[in-house]
Protein backbone atom coordinates (compact mmCIF):
# COMPACT_ATOMS: atom_id res chain seq x y z
CA UNK A 1 0.00 0.00 0.00
CA UNK A 2 2.77 2.54 1.25
CA UNK A 3 4.79 1.39 -2.18
CA UNK A 4 1.85 2.30 -4.87
CA UNK A 5 1.40 5.76 -2.58
CA UNK A 6 4.89 6.78 -3.42
CA UNK A 7 4.31 5.59 -7.15
CA UNK A 8 1.33 7.91 -6.81
CA UNK A 9 3.40 11.23 -5.19
CA UNK A 10 6.13 10.18 -7.68
CA UNK A 11 3.66 10.41 -10.46
CA UNK A 12 2.25 13.84 -9.30
CA UNK A 13 6.30 15.59 -9.31
CA UNK A 14 6.28 13.78 -13.23
CA UNK A 15 2.94 15.81 -13.53
CA UNK A 16 4.41 19.06 -12.42
CA UNK A 17 7.32 18.97 -14.58
CA UNK A 18 5.70 18.03 -17.64
CA UNK A 19 3.13 21.68 -16.81
CA UNK A 20 6.63 23.05 -16.42
CA UNK A 21 7.85 22.18 -20.10
CA UNK A 22 4.38 22.85 -21.38
CA UNK A 23 4.71 26.49 -20.16
CA UNK A 24 8.31 27.09 -20.75
CA UNK A 25 7.30 25.75 -24.40
CA UNK A 26 4.57 28.19 -24.15
CA UNK A 27 6.34 31.09 -23.56
CA UNK A 28 9.30 30.56 -25.69
CA UNK A 29 6.66 30.23 -28.78
CA UNK A 30 4.30 33.17 -27.23
CA UNK A 31 7.86 34.95 -27.48
CA UNK A 32 8.70 34.16 -31.16
CA UNK A 33 4.83 34.80 -32.38
CA UNK A 34 4.76 38.03 -30.98
CA UNK A 35 8.18 39.01 -32.27
CA UNK A 36 8.09 37.51 -35.63
CA UNK A 37 3.96 38.38 -35.86
CA UNK A 38 3.80 34.59 -36.64
CA UNK A 39 -0.04 34.12 -36.43
CA UNK A 40 0.35 29.69 -36.58
CA UNK A 41 2.52 29.78 -33.82
CA UNK A 42 0.35 32.37 -31.53
CA UNK A 43 -3.09 29.74 -32.48
CA UNK A 44 -0.81 26.73 -31.21
CA UNK A 45 -0.11 28.81 -27.75
CA UNK A 46 -3.63 29.47 -27.58
CA UNK A 47 -4.84 25.89 -27.87
CA UNK A 48 -2.72 24.09 -26.13
CA UNK A 49 -3.00 26.54 -23.21
CA UNK A 50 -5.76 23.78 -22.50
CA UNK A 51 -3.28 20.97 -21.87
CA UNK A 52 -1.80 22.80 -19.23
CA UNK A 53 -5.44 23.45 -17.71
CA UNK A 54 -6.56 20.12 -17.65
CA UNK A 55 -3.31 18.69 -16.29
CA UNK A 56 -3.69 20.90 -13.48
CA UNK A 57 -7.59 19.98 -12.80
CA UNK A 58 -6.15 16.55 -12.63
CA UNK A 59 -3.29 16.68 -10.52
CA UNK A 60 -5.70 18.64 -7.80
CA UNK A 61 -8.02 15.81 -8.17
CA UNK A 62 -5.58 12.95 -7.59
CA UNK A 63 -3.74 15.57 -4.77
CA UNK A 64 -7.26 15.42 -3.00
CA UNK A 65 -7.76 11.47 -3.64
CA UNK A 66 -4.61 11.03 -2.27
CA UNK A 67 -4.82 13.26 0.71
CA UNK A 68 -8.28 11.07 1.61
CA UNK A 69 -6.92 8.05 1.18
CA UNK A 70 -3.72 7.84 2.33
CA UNK A 71 -3.74 10.26 5.14
CA UNK A 72 0.30 11.27 4.56
CA UNK A 73 2.14 12.93 7.43
CA UNK A 74 5.07 14.89 7.53
CA UNK A 75 7.39 15.31 4.83
CA UNK A 76 4.99 13.36 2.42
CA UNK A 77 1.99 15.66 3.44
CA UNK A 78 3.95 18.76 2.86
CA UNK A 79 5.29 17.17 -0.77
CA UNK A 80 1.17 16.94 -1.91
CA UNK A 81 0.51 20.67 -0.37
CA UNK A 82 3.25 22.15 -1.98
CA UNK A 83 2.37 20.23 -5.20
CA UNK A 84 -1.29 22.04 -5.63
CA UNK A 85 0.45 25.37 -5.20
CA UNK A 86 2.65 24.85 -7.46
CA UNK A 87 0.03 23.22 -10.26
CA UNK A 88 -1.43 27.05 -9.29
CA UNK A 89 1.05 28.69 -10.32
CA UNK A 90 2.78 26.88 -13.05
CA UNK A 91 -1.17 26.90 -14.42
CA UNK A 92 -1.10 30.88 -14.10
CA UNK A 93 2.42 31.17 -16.20
CA UNK A 94 0.11 29.04 -19.39
CA UNK A 95 -2.32 31.30 -19.11
CA UNK A 96 0.65 34.66 -19.50
CA UNK A 97 2.13 32.98 -21.90
CA UNK A 98 -1.40 32.71 -23.40
CA UNK A 99 -2.21 36.56 -22.97
CA UNK A 100 0.99 37.27 -24.78
CA UNK A 101 0.34 34.69 -27.97
CA UNK A 102 -3.38 36.13 -27.95
CA UNK A 103 -1.62 40.09 -28.31
CA UNK A 104 0.23 38.73 -31.18
CA UNK A 105 -2.81 37.50 -33.29
CA UNK A 106 -5.15 40.78 -32.21
CA UNK A 107 -2.25 42.57 -33.93
CA UNK A 108 -1.58 40.64 -37.08
CA UNK A 109 -0.21 40.93 -39.64
CA UNK A 110 1.34 43.97 -38.09
CA UNK A 111 4.28 42.69 -35.87
CA UNK A 112 2.82 43.86 -31.98
CA UNK A 113 6.45 44.64 -31.01
CA UNK A 114 7.72 48.09 -32.04
CA UNK A 115 11.49 47.70 -33.79
CA UNK A 116 12.95 49.50 -30.82
CA UNK A 117 11.57 47.24 -28.38
CA UNK A 118 12.88 44.17 -29.93
CA UNK A 119 15.66 43.28 -28.47
CA UNK A 120 13.95 44.13 -24.52
CA UNK A 121 11.32 41.60 -25.47
CA UNK A 122 13.61 39.00 -26.93
CA UNK A 123 15.83 39.30 -23.89
CA UNK A 124 13.12 39.07 -21.19
CA UNK A 125 11.45 36.12 -23.47
CA UNK A 126 15.03 34.50 -23.07
CA UNK A 127 15.35 35.53 -19.19
CA UNK A 128 11.82 33.61 -19.05
CA UNK A 129 12.99 30.78 -20.57
CA UNK A 130 16.25 30.30 -18.52
CA UNK A 131 14.13 30.76 -14.57
CA UNK A 132 11.58 28.36 -15.82
CA UNK A 133 13.99 26.30 -17.37
CA UNK A 134 15.95 26.17 -13.92
CA UNK A 135 12.64 25.74 -11.82
CA UNK A 136 12.11 22.33 -13.67
CA UNK A 137 15.49 21.28 -12.82
CA UNK A 138 14.60 22.59 -8.79
CA UNK A 139 11.23 20.61 -8.81
CA UNK A 140 12.93 17.33 -9.86
CA UNK A 141 16.45 17.76 -7.66
CA UNK A 142 14.93 19.70 -4.92
CA UNK A 143 18.07 22.07 -4.78
CA UNK A 144 17.55 25.08 -2.31
CA UNK A 145 20.43 26.51 -3.04
CA UNK A 146 19.65 26.53 -6.80
CA UNK A 147 15.81 27.99 -5.70
CA UNK A 148 17.34 30.65 -3.89
CA UNK A 149 19.58 31.89 -6.78
CA UNK A 150 16.48 31.78 -8.60
CA UNK A 151 15.98 35.48 -7.31
CA UNK A 152 18.96 36.62 -9.23
CA UNK A 153 17.36 36.14 -12.81
CA UNK A 154 14.22 37.48 -11.36
CA UNK A 155 16.76 40.54 -10.86
CA UNK A 156 17.13 40.09 -14.45
CA UNK A 157 13.58 40.04 -15.61
CA UNK A 158 13.12 43.60 -13.35
CA UNK A 159 15.56 45.33 -14.93
CA UNK A 160 14.69 44.60 -18.11
CA UNK A 161 11.02 45.59 -17.12
CA UNK A 162 12.40 49.09 -15.96
CA UNK A 163 14.28 49.70 -19.24
CA UNK A 164 11.11 48.85 -21.26
CA UNK A 165 9.58 51.82 -19.27
CA UNK A 166 12.36 54.03 -19.81
CA UNK A 167 12.20 53.26 -23.65
CA UNK A 168 7.81 54.25 -23.40
CA UNK A 169 8.40 57.36 -21.27
CA UNK A 170 11.36 58.64 -23.92
CA UNK A 171 10.69 61.32 -25.63
CA UNK A 172 11.66 60.13 -28.88
CA UNK A 173 8.65 57.36 -28.28
CA UNK A 174 6.81 57.44 -31.76
CA UNK A 175 4.37 54.30 -31.54
CA UNK A 176 1.66 56.27 -29.78
CA UNK A 177 -0.85 55.16 -27.20
CA UNK A 178 -1.62 51.92 -28.09
CA UNK A 179 1.23 50.38 -28.70
CA UNK A 180 2.51 51.81 -24.90
CA UNK A 181 -0.88 50.35 -23.26
CA UNK A 182 -0.10 46.98 -25.57
CA UNK A 183 4.01 47.20 -24.49
CA UNK A 184 2.87 48.14 -20.78
CA UNK A 185 0.63 44.84 -20.69
CA UNK A 186 3.48 42.47 -22.36
CA UNK A 187 6.18 43.68 -19.86
CA UNK A 188 3.48 42.81 -16.77
CA UNK A 189 3.21 39.29 -18.23
CA UNK A 190 6.38 38.90 -18.28
CA UNK A 191 7.32 39.98 -15.29
CA UNK A 192 4.53 38.10 -13.41
CA UNK A 193 5.70 34.89 -15.06
CA UNK A 194 9.01 35.17 -13.66
CA UNK A 195 7.82 35.87 -10.16
CA UNK A 196 5.57 32.42 -10.41
CA UNK A 197 8.70 31.17 -11.44
CA UNK A 198 10.01 32.04 -8.46
CA UNK A 199 7.24 31.10 -6.05
CA UNK A 200 7.30 27.45 -7.40
CA UNK A 201 11.55 26.87 -6.78
CA UNK A 202 10.75 28.76 -3.24
CA UNK A 203 7.85 26.18 -2.51
CA UNK A 204 10.33 23.61 -3.05
CA UNK A 205 12.76 25.29 -0.74
CA UNK A 206 9.76 25.12 1.61
CA UNK A 207 9.15 21.51 0.78
CA UNK A 208 12.42 20.32 1.47
CA UNK A 209 13.53 22.76 4.29
CA UNK A 210 9.61 23.57 6.00
CA UNK A 211 10.71 27.09 6.24
CA UNK A 212 10.18 30.15 4.12
CA UNK A 213 13.02 31.07 1.60
CA UNK A 214 11.93 34.69 2.15
CA UNK A 215 13.06 34.45 5.55
CA UNK A 216 16.64 34.21 4.71
CA UNK A 217 16.48 38.17 3.58
CA UNK B 1 -11.32 15.36 19.86
CA UNK B 2 -13.64 15.95 16.49
CA UNK B 3 -15.02 18.59 18.44
CA UNK B 4 -11.89 20.68 18.63
CA UNK B 5 -11.47 19.38 15.18
CA UNK B 6 -14.17 21.46 14.15
CA UNK B 7 -13.81 24.43 16.11
CA UNK B 8 -10.33 24.49 14.00
CA UNK B 9 -12.23 24.23 10.84
CA UNK B 10 -14.34 26.70 12.16
CA UNK B 11 -11.54 29.13 12.88
CA UNK B 12 -10.13 28.92 9.37
CA UNK B 13 -13.51 29.68 8.14
CA UNK B 14 -13.40 32.76 10.71
CA UNK B 15 -9.39 33.92 9.43
CA UNK B 16 -10.85 33.84 5.97
CA UNK B 17 -13.54 36.30 6.68
CA UNK B 18 -10.67 38.22 8.16
CA UNK B 19 -8.60 38.06 5.80
CA UNK B 20 -11.35 38.80 2.68
CA UNK B 21 -12.56 42.12 4.76
CA UNK B 22 -9.37 43.40 5.46
CA UNK B 23 -8.90 43.06 1.12
CA UNK B 24 -12.10 44.35 1.08
CA UNK B 25 -11.16 47.54 3.06
CA UNK B 26 -7.38 47.56 1.27
CA UNK B 27 -9.03 47.97 -2.22
CA UNK B 28 -11.57 50.72 -0.81
CA UNK B 29 -9.23 52.72 0.66
CA UNK B 30 -6.42 52.15 -2.10
CA UNK B 31 -9.50 53.95 -4.09
CA UNK B 32 -9.91 56.71 -2.52
CA UNK B 33 -6.43 57.30 -2.51
CA UNK B 34 -5.68 57.10 -5.90
CA UNK B 35 -8.73 58.90 -6.55
CA UNK B 36 -7.92 62.13 -4.08
CA UNK B 37 -4.36 61.92 -3.99
CA UNK B 38 -4.68 61.05 -0.24
CA UNK B 39 -1.13 60.29 1.03
CA UNK B 40 -2.21 59.35 4.05
CA UNK B 41 -4.66 56.42 3.51
CA UNK B 42 -2.17 55.49 0.90
CA UNK B 43 0.29 54.88 3.64
CA UNK B 44 -2.14 52.92 5.97
CA UNK B 45 -2.69 50.69 2.61
CA UNK B 46 0.77 49.41 2.08
CA UNK B 47 1.29 49.04 5.53
CA UNK B 48 -1.87 47.29 6.43
CA UNK B 49 -0.61 44.71 3.44
CA UNK B 50 1.24 42.43 6.22
CA UNK B 51 -1.36 42.21 8.23
CA UNK B 52 -3.30 39.97 5.15
CA UNK B 53 -0.02 38.61 4.50
CA UNK B 54 0.28 37.33 8.38
CA UNK B 55 -2.69 35.86 8.16
CA UNK B 56 -2.35 34.26 4.72
CA UNK B 57 0.71 32.98 6.22
CA UNK B 58 -0.66 31.80 9.81
CA UNK B 59 -3.97 30.07 7.88
CA UNK B 60 -1.19 27.83 5.40
CA UNK B 61 0.25 26.98 8.89
CA UNK B 62 -2.85 25.88 10.81
CA UNK B 63 -4.40 23.76 7.77
CA UNK B 64 -0.97 21.96 7.26
CA UNK B 65 -1.40 20.86 11.11
CA UNK B 66 -4.78 20.00 10.87
CA UNK B 67 -4.31 17.98 7.79
CA UNK B 68 -1.49 16.37 9.55
CA UNK B 69 -2.89 15.44 13.05
CA UNK B 70 -6.54 15.05 12.18
CA UNK B 71 -6.63 13.16 8.49
CA UNK B 72 -9.80 14.47 7.85
CA UNK B 73 -11.79 13.02 4.93
CA UNK B 74 -14.34 13.69 2.29
CA UNK B 75 -16.13 17.14 2.91
CA UNK B 76 -13.60 18.49 6.01
CA UNK B 77 -10.99 17.54 3.52
CA UNK B 78 -12.26 19.61 0.82
CA UNK B 79 -12.94 22.66 3.43
CA UNK B 80 -9.35 22.49 4.33
CA UNK B 81 -7.54 22.35 0.50
CA UNK B 82 -10.22 24.59 -0.69
CA UNK B 83 -9.37 27.26 2.26
CA UNK B 84 -5.92 26.80 0.79
CA UNK B 85 -6.94 27.85 -2.29
CA UNK B 86 -8.88 30.55 -0.96
CA UNK B 87 -6.34 32.19 1.32
CA UNK B 88 -3.87 32.45 -1.61
CA UNK B 89 -6.55 34.36 -4.10
CA UNK B 90 -7.28 36.72 -1.22
CA UNK B 91 -3.61 37.35 -0.26
CA UNK B 92 -3.05 38.40 -3.86
CA UNK B 93 -6.14 40.75 -3.75
CA UNK B 94 -4.49 41.88 -1.16
CA UNK B 95 -1.02 42.86 -3.02
CA UNK B 96 -3.53 44.56 -5.73
CA UNK B 97 -4.82 46.81 -3.50
CA UNK B 98 -1.22 47.36 -1.85
CA UNK B 99 -0.02 48.19 -5.79
CA UNK B 100 -2.99 50.93 -6.52
CA UNK B 101 -2.05 52.88 -2.73
CA UNK B 102 1.92 52.54 -4.28
CA UNK B 103 0.56 54.31 -7.67
CA UNK B 104 -1.17 57.02 -5.52
CA UNK B 105 1.92 57.16 -3.45
CA UNK B 106 4.21 57.51 -5.83
CA UNK B 107 2.51 60.02 -8.54
CA UNK B 108 1.66 62.38 -4.78
CA UNK B 109 0.96 65.25 -4.72
CA UNK B 110 -0.30 65.00 -8.05
CA UNK B 111 -3.57 63.03 -8.54
CA UNK B 112 -3.04 59.81 -10.10
CA UNK B 113 -6.26 59.77 -12.18
CA UNK B 114 -6.41 62.32 -14.85
CA UNK B 115 -9.72 64.04 -14.93
CA UNK B 116 -11.88 62.25 -17.59
CA UNK B 117 -11.33 58.91 -15.88
CA UNK B 118 -12.47 59.45 -12.25
CA UNK B 119 -15.77 58.36 -12.92
CA UNK B 120 -14.90 54.84 -14.02
CA UNK B 121 -12.07 54.12 -11.64
CA UNK B 122 -14.60 55.29 -9.15
CA UNK B 123 -16.87 52.69 -10.63
CA UNK B 124 -14.69 50.38 -11.07
CA UNK B 125 -13.85 50.72 -6.95
CA UNK B 126 -17.57 50.32 -6.47
CA UNK B 127 -17.85 46.97 -8.45
CA UNK B 128 -14.84 45.72 -6.75
CA UNK B 129 -16.35 46.45 -3.67
CA UNK B 130 -19.56 44.74 -4.23
CA UNK B 131 -17.99 41.57 -6.07
CA UNK B 132 -15.56 41.25 -2.29
CA UNK B 133 -18.74 41.82 0.10
CA UNK B 134 -20.94 39.40 -1.83
CA UNK B 135 -17.70 36.87 -1.95
CA UNK B 136 -17.06 37.60 1.86
CA UNK B 137 -20.82 36.63 2.37
CA UNK B 138 -20.51 33.77 0.35
CA UNK B 139 -17.47 32.21 2.27
CA UNK B 140 -19.71 32.27 5.04
CA UNK B 141 -23.39 31.59 3.84
CA UNK B 142 -21.70 28.81 1.06
CA UNK B 143 -24.82 30.08 -0.86
CA UNK B 144 -23.74 28.33 -4.43
CA UNK B 145 -26.59 30.53 -6.18
CA UNK B 146 -24.60 33.73 -5.22
CA UNK B 147 -21.50 32.17 -6.71
CA UNK B 148 -22.42 31.38 -9.94
CA UNK B 149 -24.33 35.04 -10.01
CA UNK B 150 -20.74 36.77 -9.20
CA UNK B 151 -20.11 36.36 -12.37
CA UNK B 152 -22.30 39.11 -13.28
CA UNK B 153 -20.56 41.53 -11.34
CA UNK B 154 -17.62 40.12 -13.38
CA UNK B 155 -18.83 40.99 -16.41
CA UNK B 156 -19.88 44.76 -15.33
CA UNK B 157 -15.69 45.18 -14.41
CA UNK B 158 -14.84 43.78 -17.64
CA UNK B 159 -17.29 46.52 -19.51
CA UNK B 160 -15.18 48.86 -17.09
CA UNK B 161 -12.49 48.14 -18.04
CA UNK B 162 -12.77 48.01 -21.73
CA UNK B 163 -14.59 51.30 -21.48
CA UNK B 164 -11.22 52.74 -19.92
CA UNK B 165 -9.02 51.30 -22.70
CA UNK B 166 -11.22 53.64 -25.03
CA UNK B 167 -10.72 56.52 -22.90
CA UNK B 168 -7.09 56.43 -23.28
CA UNK B 169 -7.07 55.22 -27.23
CA UNK B 170 -9.58 58.42 -28.12
CA UNK B 171 -7.85 60.77 -30.44
CA UNK B 172 -8.81 63.57 -27.24
CA UNK B 173 -6.25 61.59 -25.27
CA UNK B 174 -4.46 64.35 -23.76
CA UNK B 175 -2.45 62.97 -20.87
CA UNK B 176 0.54 61.60 -22.81
CA UNK B 177 2.03 58.13 -22.56
CA UNK B 178 3.15 58.22 -18.57
CA UNK B 179 -0.54 58.23 -17.53
CA UNK B 180 -1.70 56.18 -20.10
CA UNK B 181 0.57 53.65 -18.46
CA UNK B 182 -0.35 54.59 -15.06
CA UNK B 183 -4.16 53.77 -16.02
CA UNK B 184 -3.54 50.36 -18.25
CA UNK B 185 -1.71 48.68 -14.79
CA UNK B 186 -4.49 50.27 -12.30
CA UNK B 187 -6.90 48.88 -15.05
CA UNK B 188 -5.51 45.44 -14.87
CA UNK B 189 -5.30 45.57 -11.24
CA UNK B 190 -9.12 46.29 -10.94
CA UNK B 191 -9.86 43.82 -13.03
CA UNK B 192 -7.59 41.44 -11.44
CA UNK B 193 -8.91 41.49 -8.26
CA UNK B 194 -12.41 40.70 -9.38
CA UNK B 195 -11.00 37.76 -11.08
CA UNK B 196 -9.47 36.50 -8.10
CA UNK B 197 -12.69 37.42 -5.69
CA UNK B 198 -14.56 35.13 -8.57
CA UNK B 199 -12.26 32.35 -8.07
CA UNK B 200 -12.66 32.58 -4.32
CA UNK B 201 -16.53 32.76 -4.77
CA UNK B 202 -16.22 29.45 -7.89
CA UNK B 203 -14.35 27.69 -4.77
CA UNK B 204 -16.81 27.76 -2.47
CA UNK B 205 -19.25 26.07 -5.18
CA UNK B 206 -16.54 23.09 -5.68
CA UNK B 207 -16.58 23.04 -1.69
CA UNK B 208 -20.53 22.26 -1.55
CA UNK B 209 -20.96 20.23 -4.27
CA UNK B 210 -17.44 18.63 -5.41
CA UNK B 211 -17.95 20.05 -9.06
CA UNK B 212 -16.30 22.95 -10.46
CA UNK B 213 -19.03 26.41 -11.38
CA UNK B 214 -17.45 26.67 -14.76
CA UNK B 215 -18.63 23.32 -15.93
CA UNK B 216 -22.11 24.90 -15.76
CA UNK B 217 -21.12 27.40 -18.24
Amino acid sequence: MRDAFHDDLDAISVSLVEMSQLANTAMVRATKAILEADLAIAEEVISEDERIDNLHHDLDARTLTLLARQQPVAGDLRTIVTSIRMSSDIERMGDLAHHIAKLARMRYPACAIPPELVFIIQEMGEVAQRIMTKTTGIITSRDTLAAVELEKDDDAMDKLHRKLFEILLDDNWSHGIETAIDMTLVGRYYERYADHAVSVARRVYFLVTGTYASDLA
